[in-house]
């Protein structure tokens, strides 16, 4: 066993006594040393290496200290009796585990690849940030302000509800600016809204119970929902969004996810006289509602509208909203406003899953907030992003006019275009991608097939010369 | 109804013309126009409250951009006509969810309080890091090197299983140090350790499976099994952890989780012979073993022990290991090596409910690991924590010799003292408080009950000569 083929690299950052017992465990475990239970002395062993005794000492005591081997004080190093010395007992084809329901589910979602394989030159993707616009250089001070000056908070699990000042600036802009009625003590934050949708979820719904989602919709929310045993009806929408009157009148519903400020993806501002009337069924049905308001701060003709939630004596509608899109992305936080009713189920179900958000991030954001870099950085957004929307539709007007429909809502990140009739989606997509622009199919979206050729027009990661050369190469590409 | 009562802050960070929109907008959805329909026009209002025009034509303005009112040229402003007028038609009462079987389940679950009251003067709690050990100023650094450098790191969504070079950096590490046997590809990155547990149970586990777990043990993997519907098998553990041999005979067990590097809260490890029967047991049931190594690196007698999980040759194993313990909490960031069969439908479950833990942390930690301040850190762990826990127990010889009994395990972060019969914890938890020292109940990480008494005294947050006081005070304060 010792003419085996041993590999010793002196130049690595692994020891060489480790180096030597890895090689000496698996060939235990291979049942190398079965025909005799002993290792050679660790004087024979060092020579045929070529390694220093201490080397070979320390290696065979730390198999000596995991059990491996026993030392006998002048017999010598023998391989320990519970240890099996015929391979064949060792299996060696991988684990195959058996999936729950659930686990089955999961692996039957689509799950968007974000193939990387060739970025388009000009990339309408949304979900993306304008990294240019966001103040690093504020935001690196207040990060350092708390690594440099308060080492307690980074040492301790913070509040699995979320970081206190960051709930109360956050209770505070939402009253304000968003007309939201809630305290700090029903602001939860959370790890993104996805996150808030499955406790949601969880804590609410049972097998088959039924969902209103609309469609198209926010499919991430809705796989959600059948993730976790909910069949979901799907309601359609127009410019206005979710069309309360086209809820089936048999429906038992006592869950509806809707985007009032800005229908996603369709685009759309839910008006007054629907908001009222979805509230009326939700009071009818005994249901809540969950108020998904992903992007309400961006609206490019004035202030924002107020939210739905505020508009809910009875505290029937779930606001959630995130900071991915107007800060950035890689930050995760998001926050959910909760029924006073569910603050202390939601807060134990996020203590047993994942104790919380970390502290330093939430602590630099709140400060954010409170010392007025927020409303700033909105207010520098909303022009950048307004100007953007307004070159994509001029360049909509040039290069496609008639051709494509869209809902012309001066608010969001993207812009949905339903094409002509006969049209196919993908083949658009490839068209595009072929004259280096990259466009998005809407089809994952709808709940409901066949679904309406569409295309998805993402501007917040482009500049405007890129979106007015992106919407002309468009235009070409697809022939119109 | 213009008489009612108005209140306007001028000195508010809210606008003037918010304030009064908000007022009026409260007004008109409690019906106090229901007479009439019509709000006083603009001029008349203005007069009336002390305002300008400008201020309360912009509120009229936002009313009617929000659908409440419509304004007739010539005739004045009216409410909406689908607006309710009558006060009655609005519920008040709040809204009492319904919640499902899942979240009473949630609902029923104890959560530790983290009653923060009367902190103690000398605090034995656990699961909290030595602030002033922490390399605060390398880490500042290196998360200034993202945050000026690199922008569109931040701006994106990150890779939902981690971010790579972290993932690679772990890899490396625990091939080298912790024996597991593992590639990049295997290492997903998750927020706390809880979220691998809550997801490995939903995907794994159907309604009344049985687990086994190990008693006393860590309640909230066990808590996370049972919300998930499982049916929970205790397995008592001795001075060398989790007793294979008494797993029940008939146990139909396909999942165990255990605590192999130093069983929690008992302490001790498990030895050789007892890993090779229990991967022997897992094999003779297909079943699949979570091997928490939630502080593995703390070892204070030499090189830390293998992981579990390199001993299987099938990926029967599932390895957590977590930074909390070894970097700071308030971090939240863990990971997972999984068998690879069982990355792609985690990375899908991890996508859909929370899409991967924020890119600028990960990518300061996976720094601090490549250029070597980890292993740094840790040997300055090992010695700080061991130096603590040696005075512990010492003061425990002093004070308490031949009164309690506890696991001589030179590693983890606090001691678990078994009392004399016949004492009751809460009474010594009791005593303690009283002369300003904070020992926690031991009887939580019960799985069995009547559990004998006991209390864990965590070391990591106390100087040496706090450690000594407060162990002589709990001498005295316990009367043995």
């Amino acid at each position: 066993m010792i003419d085996q083929h041993w590999t010793f690299d002196r130049q690595s950052q692994t020891p060489l006594y480790l180096q030597l017992y890895q090689q000496l465990r698996k060939a235990i475990l291979q049942g190398a040393f079965a025909d005799q239970r002993r290792l050679p002395p660790g004087r024979a062993m060092a020579k045929r290496l070529g390694l220093a005794l201490i080397t070979v000492s320390q290696a065979y005591d730390q198999l000596a200290a995991e059990g491996f081997v026993v030392r006998r004080p002048g017999a010598g190093t023998f391989i320990a009796h519970h240890v099996p010395l015929a391979s064949d007992e060792i299996a060696t084809r991988p684990f195959q585990p058996t999936l729950s329901s659930w686990g089955q589910r999961v692996a039957g979602t689509a799950v968007p690849t974000t193939s990387k394989q060739t970025k388009p030159e000009i990339d309408f993707g949304f979900g993306r940030a304008f990294p240019h616009i966001f103040p690093y250089d504020i935001w690196r001070k207040l990060l350092a302000r708390y690594l440099s000056t308060d080492d307690a908070m980074l040492s301790r699990y913070g509040s699995v509800a979320g970081f206190l000042p960051l709930r109360q600036a956050l209770a505070d802009y939402l009253t304000r600016w968003r007309g939201v009625v809630c305290t700090a003590e029903r602001v939860v934050i959370v790890n993104g809204a996805q996150q808030a949708v499955d406790i949601l979820a969880r804590l609410l719904l049972e097998p088959r119970d039924e969902v209103l989602v609309e469609t198209p919709g926010y499919a991430d929310a809705a796989a959600l929902f059948t993730l976790n045993g909910a069949q979901l009806t799907a309601v359609p929408v127009d410019d206005d969004g979710f069309r309360v009157d086209k809820i089936p009148a048999h429906s038992r519903a006592r869950l509806a996810f809707v985007t009032p400020s800005n229908q996603f993806p369709h685009g759309g501002t839910l008006p007054l006289a629907r908001r009222l009337a979805l509230l009326h069924w939700a009071q009818r049905q005994d249901a809540l509602i969950i108020e998904d308001d992903y992007d309400g701060e961006l609206r490019y003709d004035g202030r924002p509208l107020a939210a739905l939630q505020g508009l809910s004596a009875d505290e029937r509608v779930i606001y959630l909203g995130t900071f991915s899109k107007v800060l950035f992305p890689a930050l995760r936080l998001s926050y959910v406003v909760l029924p006073t009713a569910l603050v202390r189920p939601f807060v134990q179900a996020k203590q047993l899953i994942d104790r919380g958000a970390p502290t330093l991030t939430q602590a630099a954001v709140a400060d954010f907030m409170v010392e007025g870099h927020f409303e700033r950085h909105l207010r520098h957004l909303r022009q950048a992003y307004g100007q953007r929307r307004q070159t994509l539709v001029a360049a909509l007007q040039n290069h496609l006019a008639g051709a494509v429909q869209y809902a012309d809502e001066p608010a969001g990140l993207h812009v949905m275009l339903y094409l002509p009739e006969g049209v196919t989606e993908t083949a658009v997509v490839q068209a595009a991608a072929e004259v280096g622009v990259g466009v998005y199919p809407a089809a994952p979206y709808f709940m409901a097939h066949p679904s309406p050729p569409a295309i998805l027009l993402g501007f917040s990661g482009l500049s405007e010369p890129e979106i007015a050369e992106g919407v002309a190469r468009l235009g070409r590409a697809i022939k119109i």
